[in-house]
């Protein structure tokens, strides 16, 4: 295999002249980025490698091989082809680079170091797989940290998020932009590996970038032919040039120095072939994977290079001024952009103002105005999925920062607002016939939930506040999309997840669709607001809590059947602290407390009464959308909504397994099996929600209790449905 | 466009001589599959449609597009081309057919009708979307009806099961089968419509299905050009012939007529344009994709067929009879195979005694001598994978019920077993130098955690018992995998994946791989087995109990650092009741109980240690790897293990989150945000789990029940490291 060295004009050609569309194929700005003699590239290129060899050798483990391999994809990248400032990591208008095979991180923050960026110290780097705390370069790429756009690591997910801010680009582009005024005009560059393009996640957001025609992204295959497991053929002997023109993608062949490229009106696809662990004795075998190369080796790797294997992480000066004029660049390219934007906000002052905001990452202030007040709220039946859209609709007509996405269920998740512009390349009108533009705000994603979720978070991450993006699926589909959900809360991106259809009311769908287990997982995630309200009003909270919430995405848990309303019990307040009084007695008295949740808060309401008629038990109710909103409350409020607990038992009430609400109750009316195939009210009835059924039970405890005492209650958790079970599938 | 009816002589053709094996080139065992007249089919079509029609009106709901628009491919399928028997829906080497757009189900359901199926009835037929409890006729197929091979409706997970029958059959065809004898050699048929061919978990399995040159799999494809929110175009532009074929199948195009066919050593994709809601008013649009077509459009229908619109839920005898050999064909296919099978076990009576066996859904009976004894375990610190690996190992290298797969983690997950032979295509020894065969028992499934989870739902499904598969990857990676895993849950397939790098002591990897939160998910999944074992005696343990569980898969959670080993306090048989009493003090005395789960079992013994050595506080330690097993025990046992909770405070110990151990403790030490980019030692340090910063939270609380009565924790639930907050991500 040729090492990638010889290949550095190439990539560099390529990737200047295939890869950019056309406002960007001159060099930006007049900048000479003449190329660099080959012995100067060569002598970068070798005093990088063995660094990377140094930092792995330190603590004897870390991802050396990939790095080694990709040390000409950098130069290329960082040195010739990438517009960014590293003076300043966030400047708007920058490049996106995204490392979507995470591991080899350690690629990123030498580079970056080399450039200039000045947090990125040798102290830093040697810090990689250290004890320190806050290091800048942990094992894979950190959001937080400067210069880093997403967080990446579990494979694939890095490549959809490119796919998710160049769209952003192409967004911000075609709703700003204005003749001679190209405010926006960034490419994304995306570096994968094996692992990424195997992925389903990768695969279907590959489908959607073809298919949308973003030419401002750039997808590099760092083509290595190796993983964990050996040569990557163990698993995948698939012609990927191929399935990449398929897709819709220009592919560049560095190896085979193809040139049959189309033009620039697609994404680009640049197969780069590179020899995994580059100058070590094991290149180009899974051992240099993720390991340290061993002392010897590395002394051989650097004498290979001709450098003194005695010298340990050593930069010569020679090669920091290989980049030395970086920083100068990037502030020039920053100062003529806000010269551009301040151009355009004199030719333009409302356009201007509204893109200054973006920029700013905030939304209009008046965004209330559209979540419709108490008296606007319906009496009558209303699914909750429905009143959901009304509040999807008038906030995304009318502000700018929301992007509303479905994956093929327009029809069943209400979230098609008026006047909406599809998301789409406008080549496809002549192509195909699709209306559309890329100022549109509509996604058809397709039926891929995965790549949904996970290019929402570049969307989010593109500049924090400049979206809020919207995604609409069903509920149980949260579990294909879970993994990319999760990226979102441990990034802190804001996000809005309209998930309906949840419970077991979705009726004969069956089994398969009802979302059994899935909200256990997002109430035990981390940073992430999970909430399933009870009626509209309880809705309008979700929305005012998940806008509110600016770090912190939100999944929205929404009722396909219709919803009895509580106007006289359900408020947005009570809502926005995740758990309220819902329904008190005359005096305060009571025998037991219910928990109603949800599209289940009906089958509390409906006990509460039958307890008071058949048996006079007064039964005070809770309404409890959110957990984790509630958790967020002080303690004394806390135990004022539950102090109850200390006499009385408590049972909750949803059509979900019980794990979770032992914290709040003692007994539960739950679903702990699989559900059932059956129209949505005999679902109901075959679980026995039903207040005929719950009230004797309740009735039954709540006697054992006052003969016995509440202590009966402590470590003896009463499921009154059963526990789940093992050995049935039903 | 076309309608699929004048093309059903060609998808017979093509079924027949370009997508079966050249051993099943020509008509099975002699019986003669001379295609009848047009016009018969026309018919028999018509009728097929019109009672289609009529079964989505009787409730004015259901999917009737998919089936109008798939009646030909019907035909073909099941009068011409499938070997099956619907006397014995179970026959073992039976054609398998798979309905991965399971929302199609009526099609199937109707076709399994009118071939003689019995126990579906026409009466069964109309309780689609009924209230009627247990019906065959679900919304979507699901694997505990007669003829149903899997469960399927989450779009693409059909795709994955096919590809994992199909697999099967490779692997029992290359164990057994002897020249002149074959007694495995059946197809296995997957209809798709354009969802599985879009989400993630379809793509990754196709690149398989191409790898591993599945030439017994053929894919139909559906292909209608609709989806729920249009024309399919709306997210999908690419060419998915071209995408096929680099992917590595055969690709048969019925609209063009393309014959353009490389052989038959692939895996066939066959592109059959069909009119989605074919005869309808509104054929070829998503109106028709999931709705009863109106009472009025049903008539228009049946007179556009030549048939009495007055006529409902009517199958003229005519139309039976197109079909009625079937029975007979199958029966004296069927009997034909079991000759087969007693010439073969005469002449092979070991290797047949073991296939009888394996037909029979049983393992060897001693598979128990490869679990090591209690005294064979390892005293010095040991990571529970390594534990773990030395069961897997011995449990492979010996059993051939148990097929070992792995998502890339070959060097990392400790699953490799002695002498293993990797599943692959003996073509690719030629083309890449790849060693194995169909006989391996060894998977390399790639960097595709879905895929290979739902794959294998498909080696489980084949016939229940005839494998144990099991599947490797870090426990992180479970939440990709999560919705298949689901899905063999919900169809109680027996398997066991090992799930390495649990907990925050993966260490360096970060937060992306700390896997927060997902245990959470898999401990409120009805029937499945999470288990968490804290040393080499538990692990064994966890195994036991996963083969036990034969209707149940299992998830044994294990570590990546090394875990102190405690002879003289784990049990085996205390691990299977899934929680025990670990450690008590002598005479039964006690302040506080501990729960220590899996690797942080170590800081609940150090804890119980400290506590007594500085406080003279006295606490019993209890082990719980599995609360779903702990729950199956009786109420008593639960008592007599948790009983202090009557009087005496009780702490769990885990790194995740708190979520559901309510249920046993009082407060937790815990991981209740995202984890940290840290050495092992160093993570946990950072989340404080050290005893001398647990013993004297613990000591305050002991101090305070006693102070205050145990009363005080009821509903207040105590977080030793902070509840889950929002607004931070880490």
């Amino acid at each position: 295999m040729a090492p990638a060295l010889e290949l550095l004009e190439k990539p560099v050609q390529s990737l200047r002249t295939k890869a950019l569309p056309s406002a960007r194929n001159e060099p930006a700005l007049g900048l000479d980025l003449k190329l660099e003699s080959t012995e100067r590239h060569q002598r970068v290129m070798s005093v990088f490698r063995a660094f990377i060899a140094d930092l792995c050798q330190q603590f004897g483990e870390g991802h050396a091989g990939s790095p080694l391999g990709m040390a000409a994809i950098g130069v290329a990248l960082y040195k010739y082809v990438m517009r960014y400032s590293p003076g300043n990591c966030n400047y708007f208008n920058r490049d996106r680079f995204v490392l979507s095979n995470g591991h080899a991180c350690l690629w990123q923050y030498t580079f970056m170091h080399l450039v200039g960026v000045e947090s990125m110290t040798l102290d830093q780097l040697r810090s990689y797989h250290s004890a320190k705390l806050d290091s800048l370069c942990p094992g894979h790429p950190e959001i937080e940290n400067e210069g880093v756009e997403v967080t990446t690591g579990p494979l694939g997910q890095g490549l959809a998020n490119a796919v998710g801010l160049a769209m952003a680009s192409k967004n911000l582009a075609a709703t700003y932009n204005r003749p001679g005024h190209e405010v926006v005009d960034n490419m994304t560059w995306c570096m994968v590996g094996d692992a990424c393009l195997q992925e389903g996640v990768g695969l279907e957001s590959l489908s959607l970038a073809g298919h949308w025609r973003l030419n401002n992204l750039c997808v590099i295959f760092d083509n290595n032919s190796v993983t964990c497991d050996g040569t990557a053929d163990v698993a995948n002997t698939e012609d990927i040039n191929m399935k990449m023109r398929a897709t819709g993608f220009n592919v560049v062949d560095v190896y085979n120095g193809d040139t049959d490229v189309a033009g620039n009106d697609k994404p680009t696809f640049l197969n780069i072939r590179t020899v995994i662990g580059f100058g070590a004795y094991n290149a180009g075998t899974a051992d240099v994977h993720g390991a340290a190369l061993g002392v010897g080796e590395v002394a051989n790797l650097k004498r290979s290079f001709g450098l003194d294997p005695n010298d340990h992480f050593h930069i010569p000066q020679d090669v920091y001024d290989f980049f030395s004029e970086i920083p100068s660049r990037g502030r020039s390219e920053e100062i003529d952009w806000q010269k551009a934007v301040a151009r355009y906000r004199k030719e333009y002052p409302d356009l201007g103002a509204e893109f200054a905001l973006r920029v700013a990452g905030k939304m209009v202030q008046d965004w209330s105005k559209y979540i419709p007040g108490k008296e606007q709220q319906p009496s009558a039946v209303t699914a909750s999925r429905k009143s959901a859209g009304v509040i999807t609709n008038a906030l995304a007509e009318n502000i700018n920062s929301f992007l509303v996405g479905t994956a093929d269920l327009t029809p069943s998740c209400n979230v098609a607002f008026n006047n909406k512009v599809d998301f789409q390349s406008p080549d496809l009108q002549t192509a195909c016939g699709l209306d559309g533009n890329y100022s549109g705000r509509y996604i058809h994603y397709g039926i891929r939930e995965h790549a949904m979720c996970a290019i929402t978070n570049g969307l989010s991450a593109f500049n924090k506040g400049t979206f809020i993006p919207m995604t609409s699926t069903y509920f149980v589909f949260h579990l294909y999309a879970a993994a990319a959900v999760r990226m979102a809360a441990l990034q802190g991106l804001q996000q809005i997840h309209i998930a309906t259809h949840d419970s077991i009311g979705v009726g004969e769908n069956g089994p398969t669709h009802q979302p059994i287990a899935v909200a256990a997982l997002y109430r035990a995630m981390p940073n992430i607001l999970y909430i399933r309200p009870c009626d509209a009003e309880e809705v309008a909270g979700a929305y005012i809590s998940a806008i509110e919430a600016t770090e912190t995405p939100t999944v929205i848990s929404l009722s396909r059947q219709g919803l009895v309303q509580y106007p006289e019990y359900s408020s947005r307040e009570g809502a926005m602290k995740g758990g309220y009084v819902f329904a008190e007695n005359e005096g305060g008295g009571f025998d037991v407390t219910l928990i109603g949740v949800g599209s289940e808060m009906v089958f509390a309401m409906k006990t509460r009464e039958f307890l008071q008629a058949e048996y006079g038990i007064r039964a005070r109710v809770l309404s409890f959308p959110c957990t984790r909103l509630f958790e967020q409350q002080s303690r004394e409020y806390k135990l004022e909504v539950l102090k109850p607990r200390a006499e009385k038992p408590t049972v909750v009430i949803e059509a979900y397994p019980s794990n979770g609400w032992e914290r709040y109750a003692d007994a539960s009316v739950a679903v702990n099996s699989f559900g059932k195939s059956l129209p949505s009210k005999d679902t109901y009835d075959y679980f026995g929600f039903a207040p005929e059924r719950i009230a004797p039970k309740v009735k039954d405890l709540v006697e054992e209790v006052r003969r016995d005492g509440i202590g009966i209650l402590r470590g003896d958790f009463r499921e009154f449905n059963g526990p789940l079970r093992i050995g049935l599938s039903h």
